[in-house]
């Protein structure tokens, strides 16, 4: 069994648990490789970060990296899962503070088309669900993200690989389970994560390191005419690594097509190395 | 134990339900009376009205009716909760479709100072956290709460019964747990559940009864200059009823007192009788 809740081998949880009563709590999808685990620093800093805003008494971070570490080792590739939820606490939206935090790690395969395909452009499409605003949980991974599953519902074609959504005021900021990079000369724009989405632990990777391919990070609203004149597009996720974008179809909005893909080759090549 | 998860007596649930994975499901928060449901043909309609749109697969409705009838039963009054998420399913946004959907239904006492006190007039404040805005959520009692939860922990103060919280642009919308109603003459404001906020089943029972009274039930927009030349106000939620409220207090916006409270009188009147 690869679950292990709160560090013991078992597969079910308390229904008082407040993760199921309100989403209340956050998570990581960290990708495993040579039995360790790939960005574990800047997915634990998240973590951290978010237990801090929610005010969730977080795990021991010692204890909880090795026990990441250890379920790690378990497979030379994969993905490792972790859920921190506020923990069990009686009905109603009020936390009581002293809940105690209730961890759920599970091991998994690594999706299909996974790495061997990471050089292989893809496609996306454009989603009509929108973004759920709120600044006071942006750029967190919480357990409120039925955004994106109704996103991700919209499209069941196998060959379209995400969706690109919106904010409620037509803004691009991100896929369903990606972030966005648009290049343009040495610039490299990625939407803000001020108001929604998840600002992703592969996306501030990249924002730390694109200095030294000699590129521009910029932090702005993306529209479609930025999109139109890209010369060249990626989404970025923890799991996947860096995934150029070949084609964006939008129903009204017209397809785009993008043939650069360099920098996105740089930066493969780049964390390969890490 | 006052807890049934899909008809059986259990209080434990698979890790993999997408409710706690990501929020994936809906509840109803019904009040117990006289060992019935108050309002229960509402909270279905509004139930299943909430899987369509997410596409749950809903539970049979005779038997979920019988099932909650029967276990209302075992109480003169009370709280009884359900959720409903999609279920179990693999990692990863996607809905696979042929999911089952999981019911947990949970039996509680009344919370305290419900009902004797109905009567009496509370204290609100007002919340710093914004509501969650997505249209395509809007209204849904979703498991996706952390607005709600973080407006809750704001304030400790036994006394203050409830918080106002506003959309992202600023309008007053409703409390952490119950909707907003403002009369000026025989207008009856509520603001319009369309971009976020829980569209209560206590709110609609008031808006299809505002008539008999005389009053006008309007749904718009609420800025703080109608709070203040409200000549009454008051709250609505399915387990408490209609509480009428003596004073808003905001930090920096002042101090609200409201002395009118017949129209609350006369609804919960009216609902006592159903």
């Amino acid at each position: 069994l690869n679950v292990w809740i709160n560090g013991r081998n078992r597969s079910t949880l308390d229904y008082r648990d407040r993760g199921l009563q309100y989403g209340d709590g956050i998570f990581e999808t960290m990708r495993v490789r040579r039995r360790g685990i790939r960005l574990l620093d800047l997915h634990l800093e998240r973590l951290y970060k978010g237990c801090g805003q929610l005010r969730i008494r977080a795990p021991d971070p010692l204890l909880l990296r090795r026990e990441l570490e250890r379920i790690a080792a378990r497979r030379i590739e994969g993905v490792l899962k972790l859920i921190v939820t506020r923990g069990c606490g009686p009905r109603g939206y009020r936390p009581a503070v002293r809940e105690r935090a209730t961890r759920i790690a599970t091991l998994h395969a690594l999706p299909r088309a996974t790495p061997d395909d990471a050089a292989k452009a893809v496609r996306l499409r454009v989603c009509a669900t929108r973004l759920s605003t709120n600044p006071s949980l942006a750029g967190l991974k919480t357990l409120n993200r039925l955004d994106s599953v109704l996103a991700r519902a919209e499209w069941s074609d196998a060959r379209i690989w995400e969706g690109l959504m919106r904010d409620v005021d037509g803004n691009w900021v991100c896929g369903t389970m990606s972030n966005l990079f648009v290049r343009r000369g040495r610039d490299l724009l990625t939407p803000p994560i001020d108001r929604c989405g998840v600002a992703g632990v592969m996306r501030r990777w990249i924002l730390q390191n694109a200095g030294s391919l000699r590129l521009h990070p910029v932090e702005r609203r993306i529209r479609w005419d930025d999109l139109r004149s890209a010369e060249e597009v990626f989404m970025s996720n923890a799991v996947v690594g860096i995934r150029s974008v070949r084609t964006i179809e939008g129903a009204r909005l017209g397809k785009l097509r993008f043939i650069g893909a360099d920098t996105a080759q740089q930066l493969r090549s780049l964390l390969d190395r890490q």
